[in-house]
């Protein structure tokens, strides 16, 4: 458990009203100056004074990107290194996979001016960022808590959003942990619900995994029963979980490095039909060929995984001569929150799996 | 000139009918054995004895890709750079970009196995390679020239097709180092001609470089005259060329790395409309966000450029919350070659400019 935050060792920031602060956040880029704060090497995480549109919020829970968190497993104890990285960019950057997270938190303040038109937001209100961590100026005191099989850590520290970031309030009916880490993946079942048509043939590249079964779900939901969803697991025990929700027809094991392993077998279950469209939800590299060979001629691979290569994408697509049509995953889509927290309303199989592994 | 080549110089392989070959080259991977090509690091390029499905090339010239070159270039000096590459990798991979090119060449032997039914190519034939270089086992006994205004070099070497990969033969009505720096960027106008809509609203960021002005003279082809078409282009000459080609309705200047400018200047130039589709042909790094702020929520934000970077993509659309569809781009689509040489044939400005500058 988190814990309550309590408001009253949050002091009240600074209103910096006379000073610039824009939407984007481009005024607390420090290197270099005046950069968008995502790109930016390092962000200004001094919160005794706040800009205008900025909220200030006090922090109860990081839910790290997967592959960042795999990444930093590899290298050494994730909490000291995102201690590391925190205190030298003012954010949670990951160097290595450039990816980020999102933050459980409570509101202290919120600016009196810069805020959309019409919100309602106060202190004490907790919220979800949907905006990655990799843009978030954040400072951490003091990690509580570290929960490998969520990603997920529980932090004393504070963050600011701005204006153009979205968040999410936390709904009374779900408990926060698991809305976190459904709302850490917000983006990819509407992403699915745009491209799956019925009767596709879908395959899904780490269908076991969170995104991975969001987007069974939502495949299966828009696909309809004449639809033919493939979903690679390579991990045993995710693989039964997701043949146990009885999502798929099909879940087979393949490396999804290895690009001719994955086209064997997505032909083996498909009775050698290519996908119309594949997603691909795995954490590890070097998985842009299986997807793309898994795929037919116009196509789509849409790539949410963060571990995705542009070039061995683009120049792999090209050297097998696949005309597909090659998404990167947008973790943004409009009402993609609320999409979310509603399938796990709408799906007690999915919402009672979530709760045991990630709750 | 690359001069001739003199097919008597080239001793005419083993056919090693025997040993496995597939269309996908994974015979030639050396580190990893058994990789698909393009993610191997090394290949083999011994080409005393050749595989079923392949065509052995006498290689005249290398198209580097753009990215490429320009990283080269300032690494130090790109032949010495290419020889050290090739000789390492058995293929020109830049190991910072990830990128090749594509390669111009005259048949030597075909395989008498494993080649498409029906293809008629024999020694002889002049053929341009349309997969990347990044894929091509090759091998180089000489560098005879280097041409820095076109990032191609005239070569003494050997290479090897596969029978999954695309080439076109050359045409007898274009010069060869013309079709050569055209079909290196051949999948760019396909794909703008199935994105761009009448009336539409485009930005090109890196319009007046080579895929640029392809980009901007499809779209104003398929926009027609609603269209409002805008070009970003940095350098003053470029921009100066492209506005002589009568393409776009404004060629304004803007840093494509300075979202905020970059969504300035577009704003000024279409008076306040956000694109429809954005292209981003640049060969710069961190000009993703200037794309994305450019493009309108559901818009389309397709990246040409090997520069672009997947997560900065991914995480910057998030981070300034715009729902819009992220493309990686693909080099192949189907007729894409013959599409590109039509356009250059139809189209005696661009020709006449791409004679200037590449020929």
């Amino acid at each position: 458990m988190s814990g309550g935050v309590h408001k009253e060792t949050h002091n009240r920031a600074t209103f910096a009203g006379d000073t610039a602060g824009d939407a984007y956040g481009t005024h607390r880029a420090i290197e270099p100056p005046g950069a968008l704060p995502q790109p930016a090497w390092r962000l200004d995480n001094d919160f005794t004074r706040i800009f205008p549109g900025e909220v200030l919020l006090a922090v109860e829970t990081l839910n790290i990107d997967a592959a960042s968190f795999t990444q930093m497993e590899k290298e050494g104890d994730p909490a000291t290194i995102v201690l590391r990285t925190v205190a030298e960019r003012g954010k949670q950057h990951n160097p290595v996979t450039g990816s980020g997270g999102m933050l459980l938190g409570q509101v202290v303040q919120v600016a009196p001016r810069g805020r959309p038109p019409g919100e309602v937001l106060g202190p004490g209100d907790r919220v979800a960022t949907l905006v990655s961590l990799s843009l978030t100026p954040l400072r951490i005191d003091r990690v509580r808590a570290v929960r490998p099989a969520s990603a997920q850590m529980d932090v004393d520290g504070e963050a600011v959003l701005f204006a153009s970031g979205a968040y999410a309030r936390l709904p009374a009916d779900l408990p926060e942990r698991l809305a976190l880490a459904a709302l850490d993946v917000a983006g990819a079942a509407p992403q699915v619900a745009r491209l799956v048509k019925p009767g596709a043939v879908v395959v899904i590249l780490g269908a076991g995994g969170k995104s991975g079964i969001l987007c069974a779900a939502e495949a299966r939901r828009r696909g309809g029963p004449g639809a033919c969803i493939v979903g690679l697991e390579a991990s045993p025990r995710a693989a039964d979980e997701l043949r146990a929700l009885g999502l798929c027809d099909a879940v087979v094991a393949a490396d999804a490095r290895d690009p001719v392993a994955v086209r064997t077998v997505v032909l083996g279950a498909t009775g050698g039909r290519e996908a119309d469209v594949t997603f691909s939800c795995v954490n590890v590299t070097d998985a842009e060929l299986g997807a793309i060979l898994a795929t037919r001629d116009r196509g789509v691979v849409y790539f949410f995984a963060m571990s995705t290569s542009f070039t061995k994408a683009a120049l792999g697509a090209e050297g097998v001569g696949k005309d597909v049509d090659l998404f990167i995953g947008n973790g943004y889509a409009r009402g993609h929150a609320d999409h979310t927290l509603t399938m796990l309303r709408d799906m007690p199989a999915i919402r009672a799996l979530f709760e045991k592994r990630y709750g």
